[in-house]
């Protein structure tokens, strides 16, 4: 299924709210780590995350390195950031309250 | 707590056994990619390992991107494989069946 990418306008708009992301220009993606107490933690979130990424059927790319989870966000059928990136990445940023 | 790397014997003889497993000697680890026929598959799996690696006190580095799962073993405490990275290549593989 195509998705529209973000227009310029929205993305500048969604890059200034979500101010805990870094833009990584090169994949037109958002990326965000995570460190935790321990792989508990970590893996804990990870599932949690797993579970806002079924249900919105758009999905992370991460890896995990004990205690820290890196997220990077991007929609392969937009080539680049759409507004299913923006929506997950506030459903990610509400899991930490 | 530190633990003693592998021998070269034993290094030789565990990538000999673990055969689906290559040899990353830059990090001295070895990885595997597992590919799966959707998320909910390769995240089913990852709780799996995820479970076996908190059970052994010894976790993967590894990431995911939709069906596909990368694993890369090695221990830092031993600066390069240990038994740890060979007991849990082979209960991962077991998950498999």
């Amino acid at each position: 299924m195509h998705v529209e990418p973000l227009s310029e306008d929205d993305r500048a708009e969604a890059l200034d709210t979500l101010d805990e992301w870094d833009y990584d220009e090169a994949r037109d993606a958002i990326t965000r780590r995570f460190t935790f107490a321990d792989f508990s933690e970590a893996f804990a979130f990870m599932t949690r995350v797993a579970l806002l990424a079924e249900k919105a059927n758009h999905h992370p790319e991460w890896s995990n390195v004990w205690n820290r989870v890196d997220v990077l966000l991007t929609t392969h059928d937009a080539g680049g950031l759409s507004h299913k990136d923006v929506a997950l990445a506030e459903a990610i940023d509400a899991l930490l309250g």
